[in-house]
């Protein structure tokens, strides 16, 4: 799972019919550094269950974690990445 | 998943078979820094059931979540990418 | 798996509820070079079933390899990260 | 799935038991930037059922999608990257 | 499947139980550039099968691919990668 933060939101007309429903969240990666934390530049489209909203730090999974996230024990979920924490704090520099 | 943009096909005669009817499109991935969206230079061959065009901005869908969208449930699927949405807009810098 | 530190701890009380007992490390990754090791700035949310401390170097398994260290076997687990080891020791620069 | 080019095979006489009838290539990962294709560094060892040669212009799957490639269906090959497709053509800067 | 170097080994106390009789290597990745291979600085650790050696040039998989080195068809290995192969030679650059 990486840490990023909720820079906006994408929509689409033209999309894989089981997208259909959810709502995509764009998600910058955390990185840290001696001086605190940034964004790496690298953008995860990710769902969301937990209504994150822009600015938020949230935790994302991947792989079969986000689609255990979307639906659990599934085996057809065609999400990869999915929003599983909306984070409050940390004790890592640059918190939350 | 991540967000990209089409710019380009790429097209062979001798290819696994289970490839054959399938059309692979060249997806260049997004970043976003502090003036505006960028390529990052990284290069995704996915497939498309969309019909996607060339500078479509997409979303493309990885692993199991690429072979749920090329055959829901499916085991045997040789793709690993798959463009999952085409991109109407967004609420990041650099829309869509 | 990769070799990383522990650098913090990351809490919410909005997040999916089978993640509601575990702890999230944040573990930053070590890169090795000619001078010695750095953290690559990568940072990378785990669970901690072996009671890892801050400064700690651990081991870090993803994808199935994390769920099995959850619970073996089973298909529904939504953690990709999981601490497998904490390290006492290695022969790599920079030890342990 | 990544595009990249044949430099080179690998062999050895040590190796997991299952690997020994398996043709090993080194791919190097191909990116694009806005004066053409450079070759970003990245070498993946991936098998080939293709008959693929030094300097060709590959597609590489990757996980399962690479199972699949070589045994369709199969649970237990240990391959993670396959060489699905030789390059004819492209219509992205710097074909193939 | 990456090619790496192994540059040393990782020992602990406190693991996960199935990691209990795993030897865990420490592999850094290699890179090609025009001038020769060098390290990429990424530390993978995997476990190793076929008693390859420090300085030894290695092959590693990944994902199943690596849980079926370790134990063809299994489901429950917590391993997420694997040296399967101790290379003797190559065509790339700086070979082996």
């Amino acid at each position: 799972m990486i840490r990023g933060r909720v820079i906006g939101e994408v929509w689409a007309t033209r999309k894989a019919p089981r997208l259909a429903a959810k709502k995509l969240l764009l998600v910058a990666e955390m990185r840290v550094s001696p001086d605190g934390e940034h964004a790496t530049g690298r953008v995860v489209v990710a769902t969301d269950t937990l209504d994150a909203g822009q600015g938020d730090t949230v935790v994302v999974a991947f792989g079969s974690g986000a689609r255990n996230a979307e639906a659990p024990g599934s085996r057809d979920v065609l999400v990869d990445a999915s929003v599983v924490q909306v984070v409050d704090g940390s004790t890592s520099p640059g918190s939350p």
